[in-house]
Order: structure tokens, then C-alpha cells, then sequence
């Protein structure tokens, strides 16, 4: 998997991947992180990437041409999608990153300060994605947020294939409680049924628990678990 | 306000908040980030956080002891919440960004690989938050998120606070289009509106957009809208 982020900050991008996981999966050469900024597209010797905008109002809106020259400068792989991130697109969930995850190619628009100028919408035509209704500085978490995600789902990136596969929402429900050495802390003990080594009491007991607490924390989840039964 | 993050990979917040806003507000003051490494508060020499499940599965459980003792390692101040990033916690949006941006301290406690022993949760009692239906390597990415959407919302992050102002979901809707300089790129005019200085009708015409985007990309936000007013 190819990722491309343009970004204004790509000491942002670049850092967070040299840790844990995305570390190791850069290093295995499952996936590959490329970052274009826009600064080096701008034509003023300035080097600006943004300007005030028409009509009035507060904060700066990023100039298209750096923008879109950036974005024209990357070559395109066979396979590949455009993403940006913003407040009002598409919201990110589980299904939308097993779609991402069958690309061979994602290149990231990530916005900063008060957003894009609306032609760059207009002639770059992303599918626009959401991490959630709030608003950030810019689109470089949630850019790291569906690299992260969309890594996961790729084989050769977790140790085990089937970390994945047990996580929260791949099977609709919330996750089942963990739970490790010692067997007691702070008087609390492990349940007894994980320590009896019965696999199929300990498959109906993590069910029974991820049901449980899929209805008591996110009611429309199990809403519509219940339905697809 | 405060913030401290409980996390395996201080670097990974520590080098988020040195760039762009999020650096100025640590240097004016409004805000100050710190962490604690739960792998600073193992028992054992070579320094283990995390352990295999019991009852058996893949992934590693974030053991409690370190992480219990790494949180209560840090000087609680009044007016305080802990959150937990999970994906089975609350989802996160503009209206509890506005709730915690009110407290004056927020302790966040970030798991990685396969989740926390649940001990920590039963002990803790944190308030759990969510940023979305995906999974993620760790509470990194989703406590920096807290972390910007909180900080914005705080007088003195940003250059004008009307800028927080009128960001998407303030007033329930999507954030009209905006554009800069040059008044036509690859033969795409900016809307003759803008630039006539008539105050009253930029208003309107920035409403109606933000009305017909919101109809457009997220049906769900206009109906709540709509029923609002």
C-alpha cells in the first residue's frame, strides 16, 4: 500500500509512522509513506500557501494552485483513491477502512487553518472522509488516523492475522474484557472461567460479554447486530 | 488547562504539540502537555507493561499495576476528568469538546496493542471516549484529537477567537465554501458575491450554502437542524 500525504506538515506524518506498528510496517515494506508539501509548489518567492478570504471573515484558506500542483506532482499507481480529510465528508468506520484497505493507492489531502479554497474541491474531486463531528487544526490526525487503521487490516503489518480479526466492531459488537497476570490485583480476580482452560465456556463467556457490553455502551450498535441476526 | 497523557509513546504526543497551533498554545501558556509512561512504574527489571491474555487469543493486555501506578502518580487539581480512548467509549463531538474544554485538567489514558487489563478500567472509572467506529494501534491518535479539538475551543489558541466560531457543527451545520486569491483559477470564478462587500448578502449567501451541503453530505446533521428551529 502506497500512502501519499499532502500536508503542510510532514514532520507530523513521518513521525508518528516511525513508531510501533507503522514502524514496522514501513520497515517490512508493507505499506510506504510519502508526504508532499504544498510550500514547495508555491510560484511567490514567500513561499505562501494561504491568503485571507473573499467575502471576509477570520482565519486563512489555502491557495489552490500550490495545492493542486502538489497534488498533480505525485504519480499515480493503477488502483488509486483520493481521500480528504474533512469535517463534512463521508464518516470513517470499520467497513469504510476494509473498503480503503483494497487500494493500492491512497493519497491524502490533509487541510490546515481555516480550510480549502472551494477549487480545489472543484478540479481535484476527493472522496471526502470524516474521523468524527468535531473540528482539528488540520487533517493530519485523521490522515494518520485512516493510515493506521487501513495498516492493521493489511497482512504482514500485526504480528498474528487475527489481532484484527477479534477487535471491536469486526464482527459488529463491542469487545470482550481482557485480562492478564496476576491472577488478583487490588483484590480484583481474573474471572475463574479464562483460567479453566475449557475453550468453548471461554468463547461463550467473551460472546456473552461483548453482547452485554455492546448494549450497554453503544445501544445502536447492538440495534443493529440484533437485526442482521 | 492541563493535559496529561498516560502513554507508552510520550514522543508521539510530545512531537504533535511542537508544531503550528498546538506549540503556540503550549508556549503562550493556555495549555501544557505531559506525560507518564506506565513503563516507568513496572516492578520488574525488564521493565513489562503488557502480558498474554488469559483464557488465550492473540495480542498483548496492557498489564495493571504499571498502569495503575502511572496514574496515580499524577497531582490531581480540582475541576478534573479522566477520559479513556476506546473505541467502546461515548463518541466524541463538538458538544462534549465544549463539555470538557470546561474542565481544567484532562487526564487521558491511552491503551495499545490488544487493550487494557480490565481491572484498569474497574479501578480507574474512567469516562470512555470514543472517536470513531475503527480501530486504531493505540490512544495516541484519538487523545491528540481530544487534545486539538479541546485546545482550539480555549481563549488565546487561536489568532481570533471567531474562528472557533465559525467552524463546521458550531452552529449545527457544515462550514460554507470558502475561497482566496486568484479571483479565477483554471477558469473557476470566485462567486460574484464575495467580492461586492455587501456584508448582508455574503451572510446570506454563506448560510444558504451551509444549508444545502449540509442537506447534501449529511442528511442526519439537517434534520436535527431543521427540527431545532
Amino acid at each position: 500500500m502506497r500512502f501519499e500525504v499532502i500536508t503542510l506538515f510532514p514532520e507530523m506524518i513521518q513521525n508518528y509512522c516511525s513508531f510501533s506498528i507503522m514502524k514496522r510496517a514501513v520497515e517490512t515494506g508493507v505499506v510506504s509513506i510519502n508526504t508532499v508539501n504544498p510550500r514547495d509548489y508555491t510560484l511567490d518567492k514567500h513561499k505562501k500557501v494561504d491568503d485571507t478570504p473573499y467575502g471576509g471573515g477570520a482565519g486563512m484558506v489555502l491557495m489552490a494552485q500550490p495545492y493542486v500542483d502538489a497534488y498533480e506532482s505525485i504519480e499515480r499507481i493503477n488502483n488509486s483513491v483520493t481521500v480528504m480529510l474533512s469535517p463534512q465528508g463521508r464518516p470513517l468506520n470499520d467497513s469504510l477502512v476494509n473498503d480503503l484497505s483494497g487500494y493500492d493507492q491512497i493519497i491524502m489531502m490533509c487541510g490546515h487553518y481555516e480550510g480549502f479554497d472551494e477549487r480545489i474541491r472543484d478540479i481535484i474531486k476527493p472522496l471526502e472522509i470524516s474521523i468524527g463531528d468535531f473540528v482539528l487544526t488540520g487533517g493530519e490526525l485523521p490522515a494518520l488516523c485512516l493510515i493506521d487503521a487501513v495498516s492493521r487490516k493489511l497482512d504482514g503489518t500485526l504480528g498474528k492475522i487475527e489481532s484484527a480479526d477479534e477487535d471491536s466492531f469486526s464482527n459488529g459488537l463491542i469487545e470482550y474484557p481482557h485480562y492478564t497476570k496476576p491472577r488478583e490485583y487490588r483484590g480484583i480476580k481474573v474471572p475463574e472461567v479464562l483460567l479453566n482452560g475449557n475453550h468453548k465456556e471461554i468463547e461463550k463467556f467473551r460472546f456473552e460479554q461483548s453482547i452485554q457490553r455492546t448494549k450497554l455502551k453503544r445501544p445502536d450498535l447492538y440495534e443493529k447486530y440484533m437485526k442482521n441476526q
